[in-house]
């Protein structure tokens, strides 16, 4: 199944997405829901955030090749994580597919895309193991961990370099019933195909982080895991760039990039 | 104005807090909202936390005196920080007044309590100057930054060492109208006042980084920034005990402490 939330003439609904058709459901699928006989062109549709989370989780460094690929660019020394130690985004970041990406007008850049598989949460969890810890999982979706890199160097934290307004596409839609370690997620810019690796590269499982997160902390229906991204995070993104994260059963994250006046 | 949210016999509704009676509001205080005929003894009600954040902002290291007695105890050499860059902390965290702080059963400690001050936002916005930043905060509650600090060195994240269940208490009341930095924050253990402050010496004053944030991110209404805590931070939290932050105008955040079993 493939949900995603839309909006048609001031009205907010899910949706069941088949192809270039969408059902629309009576509910939430965080909740219960089902059904209807309404049937729209998904090209008449709105595409919406699918969610936003309570608490909104990031792996951060969890591919080798992408810390590799960044200690030769910068000359740093960063070791791999040892252990599976969560970090958080902020919701003012997110926005739906086909909204711009603002680069800040004081941002000294570069500015990059980091393509991410995302975990949505559907169940209320604590206390679960990597045995049975995907049973709180309802699906998958997209994100595009945008990062500013002179900030993300400078500051004391992430908030800027990572959490401006903008910087956290999600979406499009949530696709279930996926193996989390068996997906292709594919970086386009410009049409441009400038990256792609496989899922079953991270160094911690989604299993493991939400055994590890469960065992201190509730996670809530609507919730999210974002997994991290893979290889070099290049070109910089530049005004009138087009930056797509795609993975085939989700689909495609699309956003336009804008450089901020003022 | 005082305000808060309760519950009554399954109803949930927020409250105009006048000594010791409530009197029920028609809406929220975040939208808009009238006085109803409807009161009650705040002893007969179940105090909520006041408001659940989109995004949970925290000024983390914000008091000279508090950077440098954890330099003291611990040995290190942490700077004051030259910039206001915020962080964040999780909603999965947050509980309400009287409901209980669980240190873990694995937690080495010690667990502390940071007592804080805490801006509420009520307004959208974006942009604002130090001049006119306090326009988009609606009022101030009090925050308990509850931090496991063998956690808070060990991991590469805040993640667990501040952000477990329960480990951010919040409440009880948010009051419109206060300096913040003309307050006293007092923090009481087992009826032992154990700290006292004025936040007239918080390093990055609220306007501050009310300015700072919103040059790049949308401040929300029901936001919240907590805005650090000074001095000492002992004695260390056990099984039993009580804390209590305080400030004459908001009011007293209890929590009892437990530790879990498992």
């Amino acid at each position: 199944m493939k949900f995603g939330r839309f909006e048609l003439q001031g009205k907010t609904f899910f949706g069941l997405v088949e192809g270039e058709q969408v059902t629309e459901l009576d509910g939430s699928p965080f909740d219960t829901c089902k059904a209807t006989a309404k049937k729209h062109a998904l090209s008449t549709l709105k595409v919406l955030l699918p969610f936003v989370p309570q608490t909104f989780y990031c792996a951060g460094l969890n591919y080798a090749a992408h810390v590799e690929w960044g200690n030769r660019r910068k000359g740093t020394n960063t070791k791999l994580p040892e252990k599976a130690d969560i970090g958080y985004r902020a919701n003012n970041a997110l926005i739906a597919t086909g909204e711009p990406i603002v680069i800040p007008a004081d941002s000294p850049g570069p500015v990059q895309f980091e393509g991410e598989l995302v975990a949505v949460i559907g169940k209320t969890a604590r206390h679960l193991t990597e045995a049975n810890a995907l049973d709180c999982v309802l699906g998958y979706t997209l994100g595009n961990d945008v990062s500013e890199r002179t900030w993300q160097k400078a500051d004391r934290t992430m908030w800027r370099s990572k959490n401006c307004d903008s910087f956290k596409p999600l979406g499009p839609f949530v696709t279930t019933g996926l193996d989390p370690l068996k997906q292709t997620v594919s970086i386009d810019v410009n049409g441009v195909r400038v990256a792609s690796y496989s899922t079953g590269k991270m160094l911690f499982t989604l299993q493991h982080f939400i055994a590890r997160i469960t065992r201190y902390s509730t996670l809530h229906p609507g919730d999210m895991i974002w997994l991290g991204t893979d290889e070099a995070t290049e070109p910089d993104l530049k005004h009138g760039d087009t930056v797509e994260i795609i993975c085939e059963p989700i689909g495609v994250l699309r956003n336009p990039v804008v450089r901020a006046k003022d």
